[in-house]
């Protein structure tokens, strides 16, 4: 798949990392379950912070609601323990309730104590709606997508129309998974800050390409076109941002950058639509939280408050570049009563021949 | 069953609905599914907090969370539009999926433009962990059991030991399904504020009864006894408490309500431990708002600031009574491998005529 | 004083209102108290939301924190009540303390009831950081410069470096008070919202006019100029940003529009700085809140949560123009130690001429 | 003075510190600044916690807003950073401007990097309404009471009708100052928590003596007295919170014990009146945050999450143990208009010896 770099367009200042995708950050994995057959386009996507026993080793987490038209689950309990103690799996907004039960499942095989001798878990759930293209009202998801996906991760996984992603929408066109990351230089030492995003909002005349208006062209281009290819292009849809980091950063820290999401977003050309669930999920792999610890206190880093400025400037690159990166790996999609939704790579050579 | 007032103890000043329970606010119903055999001992409750389309029209609602270690679902978007337009079913911690599954699924069917001509459906999903006495990893809530609650919907409900209440503890006790109201008179007019907990928190020796000490006193009781009855009593199950009103509050002012719901807990004992998850959902039946509004501008009615210290104060009572309630009207429980569960009654008389 | 339309730039794609400034919100005017004098270079400016008694008849109202490095006071009351009941006062960050008194001595003066027959009263005042072109530590602002400003209010008032925005510098340049508006109509009504920005954050590199990197043009430029003129360009100012409109939004609506300033900074070239103050607070003149109402329940107008998306937009554009503003009504100023922050008008012209 | 415990009345279960005060947190100091005379009953209190140079050594701290009718400064900065860099300063409400500008004024000449080399300050001021023993109108607090508050500083520091507790009511009694602390033992580790309050709040039906209803019996004992003497005792004062703690507590984890002062309050008898102000702030002498740092990467102390429950009791009696030493060391006051606040004190014996 061609990512928006293939094509020589750099977004943004900063230097990406091997894979240029949130798996960048040591030890993340993401997989997919994808479902696509005529009406059916939707799917499951799985994000591990780390593959060791997450239940036992918790990852520092935080969250920040953007916009709270979602349905998201289990953000309370990262608000007020700053821990993310599961994978993360997203998918269509109908099918929360069957893949967290999945979820459920999954965590209860792996830990034969929940529930008997300790508490309970709490899943992570993020959702975006995809009834454009997705028979969304058939809920199609079923718990083998879910094991499916938890299966299937990999390092250097598909963007694109996968996973959750398979039946979304963004500004008008294909939108799905896509990812990007950034390497952030102090002094000595060097961390990652990765991104994942699933792309589901925005209306095409607002989107932007490195800060040119190439949805405003899209536009344009469509309605002097025979048929009308599109529709339904309110800014009504929804993002879920996964971001994972090496560094050591607190929960508060985590949500600091957690809201510096909206920059990038807003690169992209959105204005965080009334109906859009624009919901920011952060963690960091290092300094793992025991579930029971022997230990009243332990020792963890903590990074410096004044140095969260680079992580910043990568944060809001790398969210900019993952949503490009989500629209140029989709390809065109008919899904549901023939709905149609364009890939913007259908668009970016004429685009830029016309711009150069 | 016998409930707090039979015993002729008046919690509070305030004057009790009809009923003394949330469905003394007008239109509100509430309907159980029990499971209740041998190992399982689980259910569901449903709320409804009127009994026309709820999705067509949303009660203004908010939500507070006084301690974050849960994983109620659906309170994002409570908060972001202040509404909601499902039932509030209550349940097990590992049954949140299914069920949530389940109310969608409901909804689906009573509206059958979502996700077709409109969007998609924020489904609210409260949860206690039940797993002292019930076999919490099997799982046993099953979908039927989900329409089952949201069918036998009534305004003369039960309490204690039922529906999502079945296998629940509180303060070492039997807890479950507890409710009251209080009448608010403000010059010419009457409002109603009504109460529903789903009890599952408290540490035995501080539990409270209308001020005296009676955990202190049932904890030495058992003790000295042959047998210990009990074990596990720490404070970290979780409290779900719903509240209702025909006021016509703004979701800011229904905020303000739910942050006194502390207050209520803290006088049956509470000291908002660690591990529980103690979350408040409340709605107004007042002001109805319409998914999609043909008017540009609607006229609501607004109740004056300075008016809420009633409605705080028999919110505080309410709650207080609830949870004894949900005590009181337990029946003594054994479930998951003969864990037992001892009812308040089975205390009450002994220790009144004690103190007399 | 020229602005950016003036120089045929126009922002967006809205209308803005006849003076495309905060004033055109019927009711709201704006004065300034200027002190500028070699090192001292600051000052206060007064946002009056309305020019009755606003003690008396408060506007709702809300806040919304981008960033928190500030130390913008009254918030927490807005934040309970949902209203405001003082003008809004801006000034320096170390004259916050001596500017709340005399809004309270201003305030005490117009309301005798104050402390006596009534409560106390919740002065607003937000703050920027002009200690590089002012003598912050000389603390210059005395009470006869809040009178001054609280005085001298006007619907046509000036912008740039007035106020207190006399010292303020945005992306390296030179920074102020800026102001724009917008009309929104829906069906057959007209609503305006209004913006009025104190500006003193951003990094020069990134600075975008209208989507057009000048920042960097700017950057290059002062690089091979023979004296550097600039210094110490870091993101770490703060801005300030009052919404103010006649649409009947509740404090919630009102919240959820304040969060979209975000995108609006964004699209200047904020990256929300870590040492950058960034304050929302937001009013609407509809529907008057009494300081003690006779009335139990009023009826109030509430705008359809979904026609909210044009009210997005507007206050996106507005934000971003008022910023542009800011900068392009401020005259290039000399202040404390010789440092100066150059207008970016200085630039405009040839930056015009070399991208035609 | 004597205190709760002095007669003989042990609020709790745990063990305090040597002084019973917030000074037993190692470090934290307080001084008073007392003005009283005849309709002028108020002053400042001040405490520190640590007298090093909390500029350059801030501490960690959080906030809590249980009802945010109030004023108090500097609380976004707090929420932000997760850290405190000045002394806390407590007054009346209307005088929050000038001690505001006091405390600016002393952190500048302690150091004078501010606003020179580096940015500002964030002074931290909390409030109570006086207004009905003391002319608040008159604004009487001045800033040399701010130096004397803060020069006068000790680890046996006075309670009651002291500093800023001067003029304070508390359940329509006398109210002020009050302190408490909780020793917090860990295995092989000791940790203390410490309160402090200024107290200002409460209705006198409502107040709780150790659980004890003194407040009814009080307020009949008045009622048929010859002369009334108390008037106005609606709950809608205020009380700000102070917690100390030399534990390893992160800035989230101070905030969850923040939150369980509610629960404190309630014990006092608190419904947290519309009206009421009532705010905590917390903060840990452990861990302390350099201004600017020459690390990238710090190595912190943090307690386990699941130890928190210790400090959540500990927290709830010694807020509990503060209010009621608040009020039992203030001494019967008439201030402004002859209006007359009677200790709590001239009940105590009479109480005692009816209710053995």
């Amino acid at each position: 798949m061609k990512r928006i770099r293939d094509y020589g367009i750099r977004i943004g200042k900063g230097r990406p990392g091997p894979h240029n995708k949130i798996t960048d950050v040591l030890g993340v994995t993401v997989g997919h379950a994808t479902i696509k057959e005529g009406d059916v386009q939707t799917g499951v996507t799985a994000i591990y912070p780390h593959k060791g026993n997450l239940f036992k080793e918790k990852v520092v987490a935080s969250s920040h609601v953007i916009n709270g038209f979602g349905k998201t689950q289990g953000l309370l309990q990262v608000q007020e323990l700053g821990a993310i103690e599961t994978p993360i799996l997203l998918t269509n907004t109908l099918n929360i309730g069957i893949v967290c039960d999945g979820l459920i499942e999954y965590m209860l095989e792996e830990n034969k104590e929940i529930g008997v001798t300790t508490g309970t878990v709490n899943p992570i759930i993020g959702e975006c709606n995809d009834g454009y293209l997705n028979d969304i009202r058939g809920r199609h998801v079923q718990k083998h997508h879910v094991f499916e996906a938890l299966e299937k991760d990999t390092v250097d996984f598909d963007e694109g129309s996968v996973g959750a992603g398979t039946g979304m929408t963004a500004y008008g066109l294909k939108g799905g998974i896509g990812s990007a990351s950034r390497r952030i230089r102090l002094s000595d030492r060097e961390y990652t800050v990765g991104v994942l995003v699933l792309s589901n909002f925005g209306k095409l005349e607002n989107l932007l390409l490195d800060g040119r208006k190439i949805g405003k062209w899209i536009d344009q281009k469509q309605k002097i076109g025979e048929t009308q290819k599109q529709q339904e292009t309110e800014d009504k849809g929804s993002v879920i941002i996964v971001l994972a980091t090496d560094a050591p950063l607190s929960d508060r820290q985590l949500n600091r950058i957690s809201k510096r999401v909206t920059v990038g977003l807003a690169r992209t050309g959105s204005e965080i639509g009334h109906g859009s669930g624009d919901i920011v999920i952060a963690f960091s792999t290092k300094n793992l939280i025991a579930h029971e610890s022997a230990k009243i206190v332990t020792k963890i880093e903590c990074l410096a408050e004044e140095k969260l400025n680079e992580f910043f400037s990568g944060t809001i690159e790398a969210v900019e570049e993952s949503v490009i990166n989500s629209m140029i790996t989709a390809e065109t999609t008919v899904g549901r009563n023939q709905h149609c939704r364009v890939s913007l790579r259908e668009y970016l050579d004429e685009y830029e021949n016309e711009h150069k």
